[in-house]
């Protein structure tokens, strides 16, 4: 399939085979367009493109069928197609019902590589894609080639499918009640599915050698069936590979935040109050380019250890119900849910900027005030109208600001992402078996290698140990550097 | 007429009466949405707002007819607004082919509002709807009613139309030799002109009582006329506010610089080598931004000044002859000519980004370029491709890249120039004939006036001198409070 | 007198002619130290040494015979012996009672050079002092010879001096009532000059040839002078320089007010909440150095436009009432009197510090507290105790907590500033009888003169304009290069 | 002995008796100035304070006897002191023969608490003085009495002497060949006190439940014992808790960094290249505060990700190499050695400025140029004059800059450390027997329990997590929040 990928440079070719129908995206005039902007992408990602020109001869992932549920971007065009690159096959839906950059999937499936996304999903069309991952064509529900054999996954989804569909298929009550509209929408897919296909979970749970996740979320939800020996398979934290979650969750939300609210909106930061909630990487990355451009800075937290942080760098730590009728920018970035309730957007300034950078977008209870007028600005940009006449203006509904209301992170920072998501990849589908059921970070000496692929293009020089520093510090001249617990 | 100015938080009424065609936009389908924007805008003007109120009764620019040549935005519109709420008739074109926000103009253009302007104009366009702003319905040629008696104006096209044509009245070889594309389309639209209406600009210029200048570069234009004693009327230095250079210039480009580079080619700036070409209010907004979120900011300079200011800062100022070949991001602010040359271009980097928010887009030598495939990403954003088969981003063709490639200045730092114009535009019309045949800047109390203002909107709370403070320091309780020199 | 300064490297010679007494300074054991301190103070003084070498031959000061009042530091030591290296003979005084740097003083009377100056002087020998610099060797009282003919002035004490002097040999009413207790040691000595030397301020008024003076607060001085036709002489204004308010003020703050809190107090300025009370250049700089040890900035203003400055960078703007009792750490930068006072340091934090880093000591309102205990703790820093038992560090008795706890500026900002007081000191000298009693400012030229001498230091690399740009922009290439009300 | 320990806010009270001789300080004059700031540091040091309070009744180190080896500064007084309410005996040395404060040490010495410390120790009484906190007055040298029970470890010097001590008892080669001046010292102490004292150093460890150590160095070395099975007791990593590995050493040096340059230079930091050797967390914090001043900082790094990290910050990354001719400003913080060769400095510019704020000297090479000619300026300020006649400014002779030339850390930061340091003293002693020979760090509960000690002082407000949010997380509301692979 990889042979149909056209070289950086080169115009794009859509393919003349017009029979290719597997995916769903929302315009494929765009393709062309896509396809110039991947190209400018992978002059931006060389981790990747490093990874291309390593393996295009061994081809290690030959034989993996890899199910992906991840932001449909630009970006990851680039990582799909250098899974591609290095023998695998891939089917792909995104992650986020608004993060899909259309030109982006169209230039995808334009290669005849199976995608389904659009931005601006339904809830139902997002499980029918997150259904579609997972059906490889081939044989019958059997057949282990009718399924994919890895994951690929951000926040969880595409793995909670699975397991949550297997389970039900023994236990139907597991998705009987579902509290919230999403569930609503999951379970209804979930029992849809079984009423056709009886045992399609566990047909293809029983398939697959594992899992590597992109998100903090989805690594705690990791975390939480590994407490409870729920996981049917290893899986991959690439979010905490320190070239993951120290950079991306760092410095692209630093650049993407303030890109989102500034294409949604065309506010002043200078002189708002921004409250950022939450100050773990991502707030930490938010509260930086708020700073920058001028705005005062508060911070909530419920970690004493980033409060006191966020306390050295000079960001008052407040809580929400104190402040959220002072703040002009509200930011959540928590992983939590129903930070921003109600009762705060109810108190807010008129005009307040309310906006959501964390994974879901439950962390603002957006359940809550639909019940108001809403009036759309313009795409992702809404008013809620309260009775007494304050308006708030809602961003992404909720969910990611920066994907909804801009491009996400750029490239250089997901290269750095999915150059490990790349590497979890090979080392699971090559040595799968020698792993137990647990959840895996990267060995350090992987995630130095990313970063050693991305130094070069920002013309950084490393310094190399002398004979006598390395014997000094007991360590090997090429790395690993750094003791496991130590914190970058 | 502002009468039918929908009040701040209701729904626009386009006009019933369709009979209205005084206008050129692109597109009249946008106004709805271009009035949303206009009252979330008169939200983050609070400058303006207060104008509106305080001379709502007095109408102080009763029986002005402005001819307006400023970026035809949101902003922008909310300052039409304004001078109509405060008596004012106008008419309105956009200063710079690709800077109208057609959505905007719409939005004025339903209201009955004269207006001609849309984003990506053709020069020849360009002047014509240049000269139409001075041409006001009512008498024959030599009707005072028929011509306007203000101009407000931004970087001095409109003021320089009506000066040019009428020294081409006496002496047709000031426009006979046009030395790049610009002048022919100029040269080209006054010789059309002449030649149908014999006496046309000197019949203007007879009636305009002054004009208020937006920018450096007009303001340089206006002072080196004066400088001749060419000036037929007075003039407004609306720039050297304090108010506008050190809030627009700064703060303004600080949070649109990025914005377009960013909606451009959502690229990584952290890591980057950026290079900002000049180090005055605007260049130190734009080094502050891009060193906000990581990049390596080099400066070039011509002033010792600035440059020991920007090695204060830690930027290292260099010359383009050196290190063009090493910058990521080139940006142009100088406010002069050819700082990109053909040579430097050719030496840069693949995919190195080159943009321009200076004043004209001769500031990087495009022309010199033009002979190269240019191969169009999507608008506003072109891949220059040299013989070599390097390439190099050019953003909005080199014009100013925030107003190209993003919306501008944000409301907020917009109401605080525009503030500065509407109360110039009001001393002049109110006073014009106390003022000789030169440059004036607004008095201190007027400029702190426009601060005052704005800081409310923020939260700011003012100190107040006691009698003995005042007395000490012998000034006013109410200011002024700085001699004529302070720098701010 | 100059043939016996010592080469910035060589180590200083005492002179070996002991009996020069004209001096008085606290220990001259410590003039090697001073000298070494002087020779790497030069290395960092490129302003100031570029004007010798190309002073060295034409000697442009000769025959001036200078008295300076200017905190007798390192810096000030280059200044003295750059004056001499150009012709001038000097006596010194200190302008700050806690200003001196003993081993600067001790070395500069080492050479021979008349220096009045310890740190730490009772106010009484303060104005003694500053009487010695007026009584120069030779003739009588009559005689010319026996004065100085210009004045080089850091706050305008040796002005203000002669001027009231003068006006109360005829007027001794003006003497009569001081109000505070600076007042008091200087009226005093006024009257006991009088008694002793009729005529003794009126004969050396005569012979000033003018007066330079360094700061905000001397030249606003001179500025009620001038409104009041009661300048004496010429006066420059070289606080205004863009070299000297927009480097020393604002840089120099930038680095020393911390440095000074530090010395004093070792407190960990990350977390703290700073007040800094005033937003001029001063006030810029360290409300920049304290954010950027990560405390949290809060700013007081009276004036609109830097209240919005202060907003626009993100400093929430407070009144000194309401916020007293919630800062660490107080900054005054105003100028003015009384900013802090009584009841607001009874209202503080226990620990709370307090210090000033404008111009006079009464910004802080000292005299009211002076009832309280007060513990030293070191030099300089005391703590009050009240009544409550609360206490409040009080650094350097309110006077400068730059000189006062720390050395003041650094070197090379200060090569500036002394550079402008060398240049103006040669215009005053050689073309005072073209000056009207005015104050001046030096022409832009010399401004960027001063800048060009400081840039080379930092391996700055200017850009030329190109005879196009020049022609393009109507401007030398050699500067000015900027209008005269450009703000920097 | 807690019982003669003043209340902070009382003045010291010297013992009456004055018969207490087990100390050596530099002069006991000193004491009541030490206790003065003392009593200031304890209401900067918030966490010890809330130790002192929680544990005064139940005095949980009752019966430990601890050997300190810490920088005996008035931040380790209050630890000194805390660690005696608590019930402890201490005897203490500093750990630096430079970063003694002498006021400190004699406020100490005046309590009758042994001490053995002065600022510029020989490095024989360094060693003298490290065997004498092992000293315990009591029985014999096999009584348990006359033996400390608990090591607290700065460097690891302590902890080092005992072991390589009673390697020696058994083979006397291990000492016979020192490398450097520093073993020198340390072999002869060693083998002196054998030929009178055999088994004086097994006897000692026999007897010593564990160590907790302070830095990243002296954490090294105990990982390499570990490694070898060569740890004859627990130990307690103390640099890795997050609130003391992230916080002393990146917001403790990028406060003491400046201020110990400061202090020894007086030098502008504006506009110069200052290069920091090393990007973890005291590089990080160095690197911040330098261009916090308008710095242009460089940064070498050997490590991939840390030189990425400091790429993402603008940070150029280069070699030493490449621009030891280039930079002004020269910052070790590596924990490795001869980062700065002989050649390095041999190719600096004139006057340029040498300093270490890493862990031990060797980091600079400065017996390297012991050759050349030194010439003080002032205490650890040296100039090395080279035989080209041109100069570099060595700090501190090349060991810790900010406890040689200002005072270390502030208060507040080495609170967060030192509570640490307490904990896992009490840890240890109450549960020693729990722990194998093996290297742990505190549980994160108690990490969280001294930011939690720390932020009440900073007014920070701490959000808590509903019943809803905490189950949605699976946390505890009162914590621990976060994974134990957490970055921070």
């Amino acid at each position: 399939m990889n042979a149909v990928l056209s070289p950086a440079s080169a115009p794009a070719s859509v393919r003349a085979d017009n029979k290719f129908t597997d995916y769903k995206v929302a315009d494929m005039s765009l393709a062309q367009w896509g396809r110039k902007e991947i190209a400018i992408a992978e002059t931006e990602m060389p981790g990747l493109m490093a990874l291309r020109e390593e393996y295009a001869d061994t081809r290690p992932l030959a034989g993996a069928r890899i199910a992906g549920s991840l932001h449909m971007t630009i970006q990851t065009a680039v990582l799909i197609e250098t899974l591609i690159k290095l023998g695998a096959q891939v089917r792909w839906a995104s992650c986020n019902i608004f993060s899909t950059q259309d030109h982006a999937a169209a230039a995808i499936a334009a290669e005849g590589i199976p995608v389904f996304a659009y931005k601006g999903e339904s809830l139902d069309d997002y499980w029918e894609y997150t259904h579609r991952i997972f059906e490889w064509s081939g044989g019958g529900a059997g057949d282990a080639a009718s399924t994919p054999n890895m994951i690929l996954d951000d926040g969880g989804d595409a793995t909670l499918l699975i397991i949550l569909g297997s389970r039900a298929e023994e236990d139907p009550s597991v998705i009987a009640n579902p509290t919230n509209e999403e569930e609503q929408a999951l379970f209804a897919a979930i029992r849809k599915r079984l009423s056709t296909s009886p045992g399609w979970y566990s047909a293809r749970r029983a398939n697959i050698r594992g899992v590597t996740e992109e998100t903090t979320t989805g690594v705690h939800r990791l975390y939480e069936m590994q407490k409870k020996n729920e996981l049917p398979f290893p899986a991959f934290n690439v979010n905490d590979s320190v070239t993951k979650s120290k950079f991306d969750n760092l410095y692209g939300c630093r650049e993407s935040l303030v890109d989102g609210i500034k294409r949604a909106t065309d506010v002043m930061i200078a002189g708002k109050i921004a409250l950022v909630c939450g100050y773990g990487d991502v707030g930490k990355g938010c509260a930086q380019s708020l700073r920058g451009l001028g705005a005062t800075v508060w911070v909530t937290e419920i970690d004493p250890i980033c409060a006191l942080q966020a306390a050295m760098e000079g960001y008052r730590v407040v809580t929400m119900d104190e402040v959220c009728d002072q703040a002009d920018i509200f930011v959540t970035a928590t992983g939590n849910l129903r930070v921003i309730t109600h009762d705060h957007m109810l108190r807010m300034k008129d005009q307040a900027i309310v906006c959501n950078i964390g994974h879901f977008d439950s962390e603002i209870d957006i359940a809550s005030v639909q019940k108001y007028q809403w009036e759309n600005i313009k795409p992702q940009v809404d008013h809620v109208i309260f009775p007494t006449g304050r308006r708030i203006i809602v961003l992404a509904q909720g969910r990611l600001v920066n994907l909804g209301c801009a491009t996400g992170h750029p490239s250089f920072v997901m290269s750095s992402s999915f150059t490990n998501q790349v590497l979890a990849q090979m080392e699971l589908w090559q040595n799968g078996a020698s792993y137990q059921k647990n959840v895996y970070v990267l060995p350090k000496h992987l995630d130095e290698k990313v970063a050693r692929l991305h130094i070069k293009k920002l013309g950084v020089k490393l310094t190399e140990l002398t004979e006598e520093q390395a014997s000094y510090l007991n360590l090997d001249k090429n790395g690993p550097y750094k003791p496991a617990l130590y914190r970058y």
